[in-house]
């Protein structure tokens, strides 16, 4: 039990792990938790249970707690249903989850649907809120990448439309599955690699297939060394998915969300197509945008 | 104890399997036998009993064996390196493989490799020396299906140029391991969505990593089955790898090789494209592959 008195608590609940944040009224974290009980390991039952096993130390009575994330899907906690696009990047539409505890009440902020293209976000659309929180009036295009990598249009504080790119997904499948683990096996990076790669997926993208039966060859003929080959591949991947996402991104203020390396190579790779944009580190965007949604709970 | 007396031996020995044909000088098949210890399973040293495990009842006295196959690959029995192309179909280096047992001679087929842009075959090429054996004098491009697909192009008895796409591996990798796995968990085939997946995956093939993305979308928010995803993600998939093989395919004379459904798929994706291919049975031609490099052997 620790002696914190905190306001409401924040949880970003996703996929694989959930992270949450204890917070006073002005917006200062008083105490920061985490597990790796994410959605997918849970049953609907057991999402309370693994929330009280980390924030019940926090806990002083009656408790507000604002998630966003997989917890709202239909395999998650409680479904909390998307709002379509075009619609406002903050919503006050939260649904909220069956709790045993009395003096706990869990609010869950719904994702974003686009009927056509067919496509959805979670979790996304808390950052995106916590982005133009800390950035008002911003309009333009936002890249979060990760997994499933989405480029979402943002205009006149809406989501306009959005498009998501399974190229994290299929470097994860590619190095850990496929016949290229042992090729790309190396913790080293090879930036020129990564350059020629990109070059090549952005300027003939439907060769992707056959681009990555070739890392194979050129490891077995020309000796590639695996950093070079691992590398090529993300180049690769993510060149393809430039060449697909051009419509968002071309003559656009971009911003990228995410702190890490992959960002960091989005960032390199719209550079040097004459696109800057903007790295924004994820955590305080996230923890922004539940920020925004619990004001809008009390307002 | 069988009671046959073969005069040689043809064995195809891939990564996850191995299947062996005991052959009469005439070219009957007099037994057949397979198992499950492919090149993947097995050390160096583990080849010849698991050889023996399928051929020793056919073995009378001197034994001949013709192999092809991941098993002349730098990590199977003995490493048959690779011809380059353009090389003849019809080749004569075969390099032999260690054995304990004296009455038994082991012969491994080369594959073939290309130096630029980087590319490998082995087994394949037996396919190819054994179509050309049943059609004789044949110019054109070769399709051969499967985990990785090969287009050859093909004339004047040698083999020009090839490209291999990894199509098949994908689709496993997707519809196995990655966030489509439910999405397209179904024994049934949807033809329509097979149709307009090649149609989308030919017009806009560097949107694959968004199209895959989108069958889950489908899914969530449209309920497509399970049936038509599958069907779709595998047009998606070929019609991506048409786009880019078209320099094989257009205005071409072609025979798509393999008897099962997938070969089906490319043949009619090519008819869609006005560009006619003759399916052609795979079995028998390897086992005329084999046959035919087993004269050149006798010579």
């Amino acid at each position: 039990m620790t002696d914190i008195q905190p306001d409401w608590i924040a949880v970003d609940w996703g996929t694989t792990n959930m992270r949450a944040w204890a917070m006073s009224g002005s917006g200062t974290v008083l105490a920061e938790g985490a597990s790796d009980n994410g959605m997918s390991k849970l049953t609907p039952e057991q999402f309370e249970p693994a929330l009280l096993d980390v924030i019940g130390p926090w806990m002083q009575g009656p408790t507000t707690v604002l998630a966003c994330g997989m917890v709202g899907s239909r395999q998650g906690w409680v479904e909390a249903p998307y709002a379509a696009v075009p619609c406002p990047v903050a919503r006050e539409a939260f649904a909220q989850a069956p709790c045993k505890t009395p003096d706990l009440t869990v609010h869950v902020i719904p994702g974003i649907k686009q009927e056509s293209p067919a496509d959805v976000m979670r979790g996304e659309e808390t950052q995106i809120a916590g982005f133009l929180e800390l950035n008002p009036k911003w309009d333009g295009i936002i890249c979060l990448p990760g997994t499933h990598t989405k480029w979402v249009h943002v205009s006149a504080d809406e989501v306009v439309s959005f498009q998501t790119f399974m190229t994290g997904e299929l470097f994860a499948l590619l190095s850990q599955h496929s016949v290229l683990r042992h090729s790309v096996a190396s913790d080293d990076w090879d930036g020129a690699a990564f350059d020629s790669g990109l070059a090549d997926g952005m300027a003939r993208p439907e060769r992707i297939a056959a681009r990555l039966f070739s890392l194979r060859a050129e490891g077995l003929l020309h000796g590639l060394p695996a950093a070079a080959a691992k590398a090529r591949l993300s180049g690769l991947l993510i060149g393809t998915e430039l060449a697909a996402a051009k419509p968002y991104w071309l003559g656009q203020q971009i911003a990228v969300i995410g702190a890490g390396g992959l960002s960091k190579r989005y960032v390199d790779a719209l550079a040097a197509q004459s696109a800057p944009a903007t790295q924004v580190k994820g955590d305080a965007i996230t923890l922004a945008g539940l920020t925004a949604a619990y004001r809008r709970l009390k307002g």
